[in-house]
């Protein structure tokens, strides 16, 4: 078919991931693949006709919700960590009925956030962070008020991969009776894995809420984010009457959804199980050792020591920097504040890779 | 592997489209799964990555725009008509602001307006419906205040197949200087190739956005639905910055998203061509027509004649024919006002199963 030639054209002009270090998203695992095609047909908005696929996500759910210590979790998997943002905070919002609702979020909380204020209609009250850029616990207390719904941490966030105190943003939660969100779209598949313990999830009581995206780290097909409530009470709060399906009530952000990010999500969790997943986290945190060992021969210092495998170096010019890179068909980003440049060392980001990177880099800053 | 097995006893538990006449999504056309395939890794979250699949996207666009005979306008391809009625809705809500924002709608719209107006925090409100359950002009005349953004019409009811005057609100729109938004996820990939004219998009000046969904009568994989503005003033008002990205700005809902609904998209379109897609339709509507002449046989009577693939039937005890059908794995839906029970023929829905979904009605009403 001339069509398939001519797609193949625009696909063949897209740099490929061994060429991207700026990305949270990577290649799937190849059982992600086989299992989404196994699945390309169906539709979770209809689950009275996929009912298999729709126990399929409750299985998937039952199993992250696991992973992040409550089995009893609800949720579903989504579009990605945006509509899970919007369902937590709106969740929120619709609970707690104030006219002018706010909530209360980092300063390094992914920028989707203003996209969730302006649609939403909650003002974003940016705390500020402490030197090893986690939200600083004063000042998140001090701008909550009696019109807060909801406060936001994140475990993992988009520049340096920091994890807030989500502890002590969980007794604020309590102490004012707010929901606490967490944002652990790329740590939720991280943080488990992790040798170190660093408490994040259900496991604090003031977590209502929690996104974690399996098209991150969890090597699932595009598009698999993951919204897990503490309990159904929550989800019941996004509810509205679906007259013509199959099922009487959606909470769904969107109506029409695939089954292929839950069947990708599943098969690659129960296929690698916690041992496989550690393996491949264990192997990403390495080769950022690796990365951060080489830049600081080439003199560059690291914003601050990587806690998993996302890091941010120190740079005079980070744009340019990052221009001369994509010129050469590499991909990274920069941060603003400080000024840095950003890499993600997704699973895509092989030792191999990491050499012949850091082979380009050295030319274009000598 | 296992793991397939596994998810393969999951997918043959529900239900295969050959026995589903309720759903507005069908089996994706074999170019449209060929096509996904190639495109399965892409993320259009990241258009400095995918520099080749965004250009496919912006080419997919202009070919709807021409059908919808604006080949200027701007939009994308997004997860589903809920987010295309919410990114429309957003748009102009932000572009006239106002305390206490509303928006006029049939009674026939589709009940995500209702998600829509709980996420957007704008007022819904319903016009009432002719006896040809189109809305009323004059009660959305009635309707409309200083604090309406939008009105929305429908081109393709999802319980009738009904198109709203579309003109008519054009006319109101321009009058009261508000936005008009047209709701075509169904009727957009119809109405175009329909013998009748039946104006409905861009040709008419009040119209300033429309929902058309490929994942429906497009036939391309899911997710795959579509926003189009009029211009590209109305995607900037949905536009927030996006500091770590290959782009500097972001209008879509979601972050990152699939590139896989573009390809399926492009394919189908570009592959059936006009033609092939006007045979596609015509078939549709012509097994709609054998179905109604069936059910008329058995006593059945159509709310109205259709006009596209959609088609109720005035029922006694829709829930009882529904639930009778679902035992024997056939699925319909029902209607509630007036009763009735609903079928969409899509593509999938051929003869041969019209003649065996017949055969096993006949039994379950005798």
């Amino acid at each position: 078919m001339d069509i398939i030639n001519e797609l193949m054209s625009y696909r063949e002009r897209d740099i490929p991931y061994s060429r991207v270090l700026s990305s949270m998203c990577t290649v799937p695992h190849p059982v992600a693949v086989k299992a989404h095609e196994i699945f390309i047909e169906t539709n979770l908005g209809d689950p009275g006709i996929f009912v298999g696929t729709i126990e399929l996500e409750k299985k998937t759910i039952e199993m992250i919700g696991e992973l992040l210590n409550n089995r009893n979790a609800s949720g579903y998997i989504c579009s990605g960590g945006t509509e899970a943002n919007i369902q937590g905070i709106r969740a929120a919002r619709n609970l707690k009925k104030v006219k002018d609702p706010n909530i209360v979020i980092p300063k390094s909380a992914h920028f989707s956030f203003e996209k969730i204020g302006d649609i939403l209609g909650v003002e974003i009250r940016r705390a500020a962070l402490n030197k090893d850029y986690t939200v600083s616990i004063s000042d998140v207390d001090r701008l909550v008020d009696e019109n807060t719904v909801a406060l936001v941490g994140i475990a993992g966030t988009t520049e340096l991969g920091q994890v807030d105190n989500i502890k002590e943003l969980g007794k604020i939660a309590e102490e004012n009776g707010v929901f606490l969100h967490v944002d652990a779209a790329f740590g939720g598949l991280v943080l488990p894995f992790l040798s170190r313990h660093i408490p994040f999830d259900f496991e604090i009581r003031g977590v209502s809420s929690i996104t974690v995206d399996p098209h991150k780290m969890g090597m699932a097909t595009i598009p698999a984010g993951g919204i897990l409530f503490r309990d159904e009470r929550f989800l019941r709060a996004l509810e509205v009457e679906t007259p013509y399906l199959t099922s009487k009530y959606q909470y769904t952000l969107t109506g029409t959804r695939p089954g292929t990010g839950v069947a990708s999500t599943y098969a690659v969790l129960k296929h690698l199980g916690y041992d496989g997943m550690k393996e491949m986290v264990d192997g990403c945190i390495r080769n950022t050792r690796t990365l951060v060992e080489e830049m600081e021969v080439l003199g560059f210092e690291p914003v601050v020591e990587p806690l998993m495998n996302v890091v941010s170096f120190h740079a005079k010019n980070p744009e340019e920097i990052k221009e001369e890179l994509y010129r050469r068909k590499w991909v990274i980003s920069t941060i603003r504040n400080p000024k840095a440049i950003r890499m993600v060392i997704m699973p895509h980001v092989t030792e191999e890779v990491i050499g012949s990177f850091i082979s380009d880099f050295r030319k274009i800053i000598s």
